[in-house]
């Protein structure tokens, strides 16, 4: 392990998030961060500055620190593949940690009586930076709560947490064997390798799309009546598939079918495959119809909108009065979740079970490889269909032998059904233990299970109880899909009106280290933690 | 597709399933089937008889009218790959449709009002001879309900399908993947090939192992104080790891401390590699400890029962009173779901949630390869941790290639990391889909919701409507999970103290083919519903 190089760009990272902190400062003016429901932040929010300042001080201390240990680095030393591994996951977990400084020192309170913990804090940034959108605060709109400035950085985070996808992930490291065969397969001309010039080009590219889109949105939420501050937050969390809000209702605070049907198309095309969006933006609208995944991802979109709808006016669910309101409400949940986003504009908690079981399963398809949606992606389920297909025809005809093909072309990596099927097991893995951690330590006090009352249930009371224990193995199973899959709402307790307020200390933690692995694809994280990883060879 | 050949084999399948219905035609007769909590059975059970015998006359027709078609077959005709599968494939369903017909034409009564229906009976021909013990009969004591002589074929199916696994899928298919390179690794002499006098062999001496510890604990359970029809029952069901009992209380009926321990042993010996129990009989319990699946069997069920008492003692659960009730109750319930036995002795429905949640998912893990027992297979998680460790010094060091290996040797298939991987998937599609069918089409009513009352539901009303409306989340997970994995009794409406009666008939059938695709490892019954399976090619 080359420990220098290792250090010089930890410590690059350092000083980019501090100055990043800095785009958040303007807002501790009430004139900038004007709210479209709220009066204007009356007074100068003097403590969420100075946090900023105190925070973007510790950033650029560490970070000359990094680089001045690190100084022995020669020029032109090699990044092999394990320099790269241990940076990707080392920088998340200082982004992480820096990130979490602005919420801790300008004296945020997650509820009226708790100034926020450093683990809260924690959360909440990772929630950002992963793009994830679940929150610990539990009142974003009473003075005194969140100052402004630092709302702007929760959102902001997203932001970058996106931009960092779509550039590292997605433009230099491919985004796991998925979206290295999904970009393979796609991208035009002679030159499939790796080389650095292009590698900048394509980032340079990306970079300049995302930006686009997010400025693009930004005009038309201000266009559609959102004030500057709120429509920058949303298309941040939008176009980040994050799901900060400015306000406690969500989106949903708005009541805009008009903001929600625009959300909708931002949140599918954040959802897309960058690559094709900039191939469509080349080529034209044919590429996106003639893609695998994007036909899938629309197809899934559909065809789960129109049972959520059927089943929902079926049971007479809340919002689901008419076709027209049941639509709306059907395809932007669907939506919001599918792309991982999080949003809420109906509290899908109180759907039927058709609506609120496929919203569970759907947490697990996500979005497209190679978007800043989260999830399992959704080209790993077509492909993993196609897996399927072959297999059975394998089983009975062991001599006729074909290739997994993607849009008709053979993938050349005979790694990729392997590497799709163990992603899968390990996510199934992680969630089973995840919840069993969390079902067995949590206290039953965060479900409002008093311990002392026990004892003195009448009959109905033992019902109740016996409920609320339920809800315990279903609430915290949709909790953990939420978090690891970079969703952020689930069902029960942290359902769309709700939050990850009341979760004990140490759930918390486990829900940081959930939304970290969902984001980084798992293996660049857990690779931190094997010791053998860290010797020299 | 050999069509004669097909038929010939089916044909004797049906001949053979109807000759073993003559062996319950003896207990129609009081004084063989008196049990020992009930006064013997009074009257002659005649319906019962002649339900039998109208069963068997069904059977010996279709069975000669398929030889009769089959008759084409040529003598030394090949038997390939395909026609394996579909034998294997559609034995299941003929024994499955002809073990029903005793049910039916015998009049069996479900519930007091209720005959039997043939899916029910389908249900619980099917529960027997995949080994699962699940029961669509609410009331096995009330004389008038269900006949001796049925009750005894009940068991009786456990026997056969016990039987049929061991010879069939152990001696002969090796059942899957993982069977096969454990058989390859653990079976001396060099012939390691699937000569046709060496599997005869093979299966001879697993039989007559099966048939000796069944009879052993017929003696035992007698000597322990049961009477012969309870002996024998109970010895069917724990051999086959099946779960039928004689008892509305299932084993608890009994409420000895000595039996339920000689069960414990049993269930444990019956969820063991039955290659492993030839060669410690060969060559000494040294074996048994050497071996890496027993290892990790015996393991789990200690550290699980190890976490079950704790958890449950600190939780002051029903039945964790001292330590030695709970160590009793714990390691009893830990056994019987982990060999899918299903025989219950504590409502562990009622435990703390790490009790619910660690039964829940040790439904998953399963016997041992080749044994009797249901679920993923023990062996197949230790290669699953194997193939997670390769991967993770994979992911750093792509030079360095090791392959996987049990018990030191590496293992000569391939496609075994891939297999396994794939089953999981597999299984994990199908609990999935049919979790969220269940969900969407039973009626709330099985969950006791009238809906008619929804509307006039007080506060408290309402909440406990919301508690049960979550708990058909969860228990039709714990429904599917259980008969996809042969184990029986789940948590909530198909918990321990409980059944399947309730259930609309749809959601039987559904039982019925998981039933039968956990029993026969899914693929050779998914294939049956392949077109291009019957093609001729």
């Amino acid at each position: 392990m080359n420990y220098p190089l290792l250090l010089r760009f930890l410590g690059t990272i350092c000083l980019l998030i501090g100055g990043s902190m800095g785009f958040s400062l303007p807002f501790a003016f009430p004139r900038f961060a004007e709210r479209t429901h709220l009066p204007p932040a009356a007074e100068f929010e003097q403590q969420g500055a100075y946090g900023l300042l105190a925070s973007m001080m510790v950033c650029f201390i560490v970070g000359l620190a990094f680089r001045f240990f690190g100084r022995s680095h020669r020029q032109g030393g090699h990044l092999f593949r394990k320099e790269a591994m241990a940076i990707v996951g080392l920088s998340w977990v200082s982004a992480t940690v820096l990130g979490a400084l602005p919420y801790y020192f300008s004296g945020t309170q997650t509820t009226a009586e708790n100034p926020i913990t450093f683990i809260e804090a924690m959360f909440e940034s990772q929630s950002g930076f992963s793009t994830t959108g679940a929150t610990v605060l539990t009142d974003l709109e009473t003075p005194g709560m969140v100052p402004h400035c630092i709302l702007f950085w929760r959102s902001w985070t997203h932001f970058l947490g996106g931009l960092g996808i779509v550039v590292l992930f997605v433009a230099i490291l491919g985004q796991g064997s998925a979206g290295k065969a999904m970009m393979r397969a796609e991208m035009p001309g002679p030159t499939k390798d790796g080389s650095m010039p292009r590698m900048q080009h394509t980032a340079l590219v990306f970079a300049a799309i995302y930006l686009g889109l997010n400025i693009l949105l930004t005009f038309i939420y201000a266009f559609e009546g959102m004030s500057a501050f709120d429509a920058m937050c949303h298309a941040f969390g939008t176009m980040a598939t994050g799901g900060f809000s400015t306000y406690n209702r969500s989106l949903g605070g708005f009541d805009s079918p008009l903001i929600e049907s625009t959300t909708i198309a931002f949140m599918v095309l954040a959802g897309t495959n960058f690559t094709l969006l900039y191939l469509t933006l080349v080529g034209g609208p044919r590429r996106l119809l003639r893609d695998v995944e994007f036909r899938a991802y629309v197809g899934i979109i559909g065809v789960v909108t129109a049972g959520v709808v059927f089943f929902g006016m079926k049971a007479g669910d809340d919002g689901f009065g008419s076709l027209a309101t049941a639509a709306r409400n059907g395809l932007f949940q669907v939506v919001s979740v599918m792309t991982t986003t999080g949003y809420g504009t109906a509290d899908f908690d109180t759907w039927n079970n058709f609506g609120r079981g496929i919203l569970l399963l759907l947490m697990f398809v996500g979005g497209c490889a190679g978007s800043t949606g989260g999830g399992l992606k959704v080209i790993r389920h077509v492909l993993f269909y196609k897996i399927l297909h072959l297999e059975m025809e394998r089983a009975h005809r062991p001599r006729v032998i074909r290739p997994l093909r993607i849009s008709g072309q053979a993938v050349d990596d005979p790694l990729l059904a392997h590497n799709i099927l163990l992603y899968f097991c390990l996510v199934l893995a992680i969630f089973v233990f995840s919840w069993l951690a969390l079902i067995t330590f949590e206290p039953n006090s965060t479900w409002g299970v008093v311990e002392s009352d026990v004892a003195q249930q009448s009959e109905v009371g033992k019902q109740l109880l016996k409920g609320t224990l339920d809800d315990k193995l279903l609430d915290s199973a949709s909790a953990v899909a939420a978090t690891l899959n970079n969703i952020g709402p689930g069902l029960g307790v942290v359902g769309a009106t709700r939050n990850y307020a009341g979760f004990s200390q140490g759930a918390k933690l486990l829900f940081v280290w959930l939304m970290m692995l969902g984001r980084v694809e798992i293996f660049s994280v857990l690779l931190l933690f094997v010791p053998s990883f860290w010797r020299r060879v």
